[in-house]
């Protein structure tokens, strides 16, 4: 088995939740990493399949799509729960995670969603129906004791939203100790404390970091 | 077995392509819709898992969130293709298709996306990726000679954005020969014709229908 390649930018984005899946389970991969805007990234964008990243080439494959990688990778390592309503589940929390993102997305790169809105009504209002569906599911993750694929994208962007409001997560606490919980996992530890202290841009602007 | 209910609203939009996937396949299903805007929605509004509909009641699950739903019933019917590579391929076409429309989406909701844009430039450049996607497997869909899930969620794009410009598919032959493939199928032909006939909307306000 040749060992998986993920292209993407030189920031967090979209690419983290597939490198945060990678480094928790202690599944090895490479990196070949972009600077967002750049020459180098401009000169092969036209050979992705629809002109983004991440890209995962593995197994012979060039997968591109962050939920098509991520749920690929669920079932090949075993993160996709134990059977067909745990990954309908997973699936339709990963969805709801992910509409989260889009207006995170829409207020970096100014598409109508402002820091207010987000901060004070949009996000609060999504992580009570988050924290809210986290707690159908007894155990220390979305389902049971031990992260599938969904867990990764949510921690993340608890982290992301931690960053522009430090007191965000105050009012989930069921979310505020997954959050931390999944911070104090052996193999994420100190990759996140790295990652933090060297400031990586979570998204192709700098928007975001405070 | 009890019949699955599918909860949404009176107009196509993202519940079509489940209408179409229960059609095509002579899957028993109910519905209940919902006028857009409407009291009687505003009242179960927050009854829904993230606010939102779809929603779909099957085998004592209330399951939200579109490609959720789509990918549940594609592994439980048959309509996911025949192994892990199919079903990643089938996965990536998705969530392509979803981008174009995320795009429509906001002319539609005038979140900066204009007409002009989207029907001169970013559908054409979408539908050029999508046409050489699909040429990479033989066969009249997406992957060989019946539709899997995916097939519906393309189909019913091309079909919006063929009412909003009629020539747009002209550049695109084996899209073109897709959507009218779509279109006679046994099941499908009666439904579509009847939709177009009764002007059923596209999405929750009447811009898009011309």
């Amino acid at each position: 088995m040749t060992i998986p390649q993920l292209h993407y930018f030189s920031i967090r984005g979209y690419g983290e939740y597939i490198r945060l899946l990678f480094i928790d389970n202690a599944i090895e991969f490479k990196e070949k990493n972009f600077v967002p805007f750049s020459a180098e990234w401009g000169q092969i964008k036209d050979s992705m399949i629809f002109g983004q990243m991440p890209c995962l080439k593995i197994d012979g494959q060039e997968l591109v799509q962050t939920g098509t990688i991520m749920r690929h990778l669920a079932r090949k390592h075993n993160l996709n729960g134990s059977n067909e309503q745990e990954a309908t589940f997973l699936d339709m929390f990963f969805e709801g995670v992910r509409d989260v993102r889009q207006k995170y997305f829409s207020y970096i790169n100014d598409l109508g969603e402002t820091r207010d809105e987000l901060v004070n009504s949009t996000i609060p209002a999504s992580l009570e129906k988050l924290e809210a569906l986290f707690n159908t599911h007894p155990g220390d993750y979305i389902i049971g004791d031990k992260p599938n694929y969904a867990d990764y994208i949510l921690f993340e962007e608890l982290d992301v939203y931690n960053v522009l409001d430090k007191g965000i997560l105050v009012k989930f606490p069921a979310l505020k100790a997954f959050h931390e919980r999944m911070w104090n996992r052996p193999n994420l530890k100190g990759y996140l404390e790295k990652r933090a202290a060297d400031k990586i841009w979570i998204n192709a602007v700098e928007k975001g970091m405070n």
